[in-house]
């Protein structure tokens, strides 16, 4: 770069990165790359000849940040973990105040906050930044959670929404909050979305093993589904995936796919941090440990062999493809999905007081309605909700969705109830049923529970009737 | 203490600390005894007159040290985190190479590995140790799980083997492995009992509000359960429990007493490290989120107003608690107890991987027989079968088990799928049916999971045909 300087500079060529600098430079910035593979940097921009008059490739980390405006914009895309921090050590030096460093990656939210404190004094802002949308969505549009100074976002805010995606026009990107924000809500982003496919991955199971319908069958049904209150990107790729044929073979792809997914990083990360803030969140924990099973394929098989007898004796399944069933199940997916989404917002809500991040979660649903992998019309519902002027305690107790889930409860509940009798799994819809049970009746259980603790432990309980912790005198067991 | 020396030094005497104080003391250990509040240590001496000879407490920790035998023992019973640190600082200066230093509290044993490393060096050596039983099992008898160097486990054996409780004469206390073996395995421990719990809580529900049992009757039922498969510690106080009236109201005390019960600790640590291994361990998780939901009883109040009309609506319970219906809970409790404990099992075996520990599946199960919260003749049977000298990859796939869940299956799905349409949440035992049928499988649905991924991320997937990861071009969405 001879006469001008960068807008922003991009570190990191991979997938993501390559996708978002080739996004940033489609809207007319200027912008450096560099990637520690340095031809890797040279090769986007010549992969990219209508892009290559605002791809600036550079050889060195030090010409790379000599390229760019002052004060200067680096976002970080390279894999989470130390290689973020070995790169913020590698920039820091070069770097002055005012300067700002953005980790877009998806970096565990407690990462992001140390590395903020790390950055303070320095004058240095550090931004961590939460992007959605997969290698499409980061190409043409994702959706963008932003965590930091705010007043480091309104310098973001010129280059991050045209690079956003749009839904009526409206850019979804929004700042959130300080310090892990962004990632924090990128993170239950992802444990929702760990949710979803597990509901939608039952469903599928219930279709073919409980009702024999075959894969393509199976994508008319999800399509139909899409054009009503399901709507949704995921349910829409379903279709997709279940309607192509494998051309090697003529049999659908998906049966020809290794049933085998792993979880770790974000997915497990929400299960920990609901955990941690004392949320129940039985659905995305059920699909992302339903995902640890998946894995364990040479085991499952060994299992199918020892209980080959159990299973013949199982009573025939009652689940039907006919239109009374598909609409079942299609209510049940539905009613599982608030609940599901109900439990997602549950943490961010708990963890916004417990981070001071004030999270806005309304505004949310809105950057979520377009962009990122669950996308939906259904998330304007969500963001409705949410923008009532109504406080929100939890997503069931608003009339948006209360009414949705009374009418589907029925469905839901038969759903449940015929999967456990065929032996077909449910984990997540199972859990979503147990969750509502459990979280709308006042009298629970828990008096047992709290009863035998202070038998064994002497705990002690509290008694309706009175005030303060009480122990008993229990007989001798 | 003017002419010996004591054999062990406790410090903390907090309930758990004192009752093992007290246990040493009387099977004839010469105990100092050391608290911040130095009074208390001399009440504990003062209020216990017959062991008085042994019991030695001491005005400052100086005078404490330089009161035991070298090398010496000194068992730190504080609460767990920072004032388990600040002890260990307090002390390490007073003591020598060769001295011995047992945390006796409930740690996360990531901060127990960290202090191994943190000792190293110094001579000192530091032991993670496990006591499970509460006061009682404290005072008489408890379930000791030993982590550290094995030399230094030789060392303390003379003192815990007669403080351990005895399971046919057996004492219930172990070498486990290095650093934080013990203190793990104590926490999944209480995992496990956090499902156990649950389960029970669950059934005590369906016979409240699903069969419409009174607490006197429901006493009896466990009390009967009490003496066969389900016979346990955690069933007999369920019978203790539900057995005893409120002498202000004449109601059963269980009626009066708030049904919130937290969660934290051990019980929230076993779910993350299941999570952080990959392991599905949904009935501990499902019981822990449980109680979290338990803990907010206003907004369940306002839920179940919300949802009062659906709730009219519920088909009517056809849970009966006859002799038939009883026999059905029965059995489906006993499997869904297996599962749950297959599932705690699994954790251990993927930790005793991941961390070096190789642990004694067998043996833990010994240590567990008596003293423990969880104790029962169970547990026996799981020893037997991890000693059959066959490797065990899941309890499930054991003869011991295979048998029992074969059998008991169907009264499970009966359970889970009556609870389902009656609106009874039975979030453990759906959980445990669920991961069965799902772990039972040899095709799962996780190649739907793949395909999405690999349409949206470009994750890729692997082919039953072919070798190594594969990409789809997907028709654009």
């Amino acid at each position: 770069m001879s006469d001008s300087k960068a807008d922003i500079g991009v570190i990191g060529m991979g997938t993501m990165g390559a996708m978002l600098a080739l996004n940033i430079a489609e809207e007319g910035f200027a912008t450096a790359l560099f990637n520690r593979t340095t031809s890797k940097a040279f090769g986007v921009r010549d992969d990219n000849p209508d892009l290559a008059a605002n791809l600036h490739p550079e050889e060195t980390l030090e010409g790379f940040v000599a390229s760019l405006k002052i004060p200067r914009v680096v976002l970080i895309m390279v894999n989470a973990g130390k290689p973020v921090d070995e790169q913020i050590e590698h920039l820091k030096p070069l770097l002055d105040a005012g300067d700002i460093v953005i980790d877009g990656g998806n970096a565990d939210f407690n990462d992001t906050v140390r590395r903020n404190r790390a950055m303070e004094g320095s004058g240095i802002h550090f931004v961590g930044m939460g992007v959605s949308g997969g290698e499409q969505g980061a190409r043409h549009g994702p959706s963008i959670m932003v965590g930091g100074d705010k007043a480091v976002w309104e310098r973001l805010q010129p280059i991050l929404e045209p690079v956003a995606a749009k839904y009526d026009g409206v850019p979804c990107v929004a700042w959130l909050g300080t310090d892990g924000a962004g990632h924090f809500v990128k993170t239950i982003h992802n444990g929702i979305e760990y949710a979803d496919m597990q509901m939608i991955a039952e469903i599928y199971g219930i279709l073919r093993d409980g009702a024999g319908m075959a894969a393509p069958d199976m994508a008319k049904v999800f399509a139909d589904w899409n054009t009503r209150g399901l709507s949704s990107y995921l349910i829409e790729i379903t279709a997709t995936v279940l309607a192509e044929t494998d051309e090697e073979t003529g049999k659908p792809l998906v049966d020809v796919i290794v049933d085998e997914a792993g979880q770790k990083g974000t997915g497990r990360w929400s299960v920990i941090e609901a955990q941690k803030l004392g949320i129940g969140a039985t659905t995305l924990e059920s699909a992302v440990s339903a995902r640890g099973v998946s894995s364990r394929r040479e085991e499952r098989a060994e299992v199918e062999k020892i209980y080959a007898d159990a299973k013949t004796h199982l009573p025939a399944s009652t689940f039907k493809a006919d239109a009374e069933g598909l609409t079942e199940l299609e209510e049940a997916l539905e009613t599982a999905k608030i609940i599901a989404y109900a439990q997602g917002y549950a943490i961010m809500a708990a963890a916004s007081l417990e981070w001071k991040w004030d999270l806005p979660l309304g505004v949310i649903a809105r950057i979520w309605r377009a962009g990122c992998i669950i996308r939906s019309s259904f998330l304007d519902d969500i963001a409705k909700a949410y923008e009532t002027g109504e406080t929100v305690i939890n997503l069931l107790q608003t009339p948006t969705f209360s009414g949705r889930v009374s009418k589907g409860q029925a469905a839901l509940r038969r759903v449940v109830s015929k999967a456990a009798l065929a032996g077909v799994p449910v984990p997540a819809l199972a859990a979503a049923l147990s969750y509502f049970d459990d979280y709308r009746r006042a009298r629970g259980t828990a008096n047992l529970v709290q009863g035998q603790r202070d038998l064994f432990g002497a705990h002690t309980y509290h008694r309706f009737d009175k005030q303060g912790p009480q122990h008993h005198i229990w007989p001798a067991v």
